[in-house]
């Protein structure tokens, strides 16, 4: 397989759940977003918000209010990408690759993260609405916590030759 | 802003929708394939499958059928992202998280790719599902033509700082 940067840190990525004390820069954090931005979406429509909590409390509120995010407690930063869902009715698919690419920034970066999931859940999606003040018209597919790794970080081996087909199923 | 190659992949892709006539290795599609199996699921039930399409009848015929993947015609190959529905309710999010990788990977590689769009359009899922003979509870997300690029690829700048927020709202 032929190497390079990028796939290497594609393969590397996984899911980051505890974190070192120490905090991530405002750089770091606009960087993932940067990097979110440049995701594809549908009819280029950009249909995102991004909102990056460093607040200990907030952080803290949706780590007990989520129930798989409790990561959150010990989380310096994270992110959470929502959609405007006046601008697209299919959001969530430009908002996950958003979500992507500032998984395998994070990765990039030195960084460890995780994506916890909100959308499709009403219940998970209205405890973010109500934390971070969101109008009506703008929900979220995920929570990102951020933050320096603490443990074990080796990848799963996903590939499963079984799910291959060639030029039909 | 700190540079590395992944970060400056993310910010060089573009989608890509002219092709020259040079052929895509079978090793390059597998690796594409391979990345996108990297990706996080939700529940880690990695819901996908994936058709490697190379055949030029297949191809043409997609191109034909389909509303928005013309480009398919000019394509040597195209790699079709499917769910299977009865692994998981949002396999389309899992999806589109390894089609994000896909694409990366292709620019990675020098080549260029395009996500078009198939879920949740069901007349164009039908159209994908007929052709690759899919089973009932296996759904096409997208449809990404491959090939080396084209004419210009300079990627869109798409920041924008209004879509940052901080905490809240």
């Amino acid at each position: 397989m032929e190497a390079n940067e990028t796939l290497e840190t594609i393969l590397a990525r996984t899911s980051v759940r505890n974190f070192t004390e120490q905090p991530v820069s405002a750089e770091d954090l606009l960087t993932m977003v940067r990097a979110g931005m440049a995701a594809p979406t549908g009819r280029d429509i950009r249909p995102w918000e991004f909102v990056i909590i460093t607040d200990r409390a907030t952080l803290d509120s949706l780590s007990a209010k989520l129930p798989y995010a409790k990561m959150l407690e010990k989380a310096p930063a994270a992110i959470a990408v929502l959609g405007n869902t006046k601008q697209s009715f299919y959001w969530y698919l430009d908002c996950a690759a958003a979500t992507q690419n500032i998984l395998l920034t994070a990765q990039s970066l030195g960084l460890g993260a995780v994506w916890t999931t909100t959308y499709p859940y009403e219940d998970r999606m209205k405890v973010v609405a109500d934390q971070l003040c969101l109008p009506d018209s703008i929900q979220s597919l995920c929570v990102i916590p951020v933050g320096y790794p603490k443990g074990n970080t080796k990848p799963k081996d996903k590939w499963n030759e079984s799910k291959v087909h060639y030029n039909q199923w």
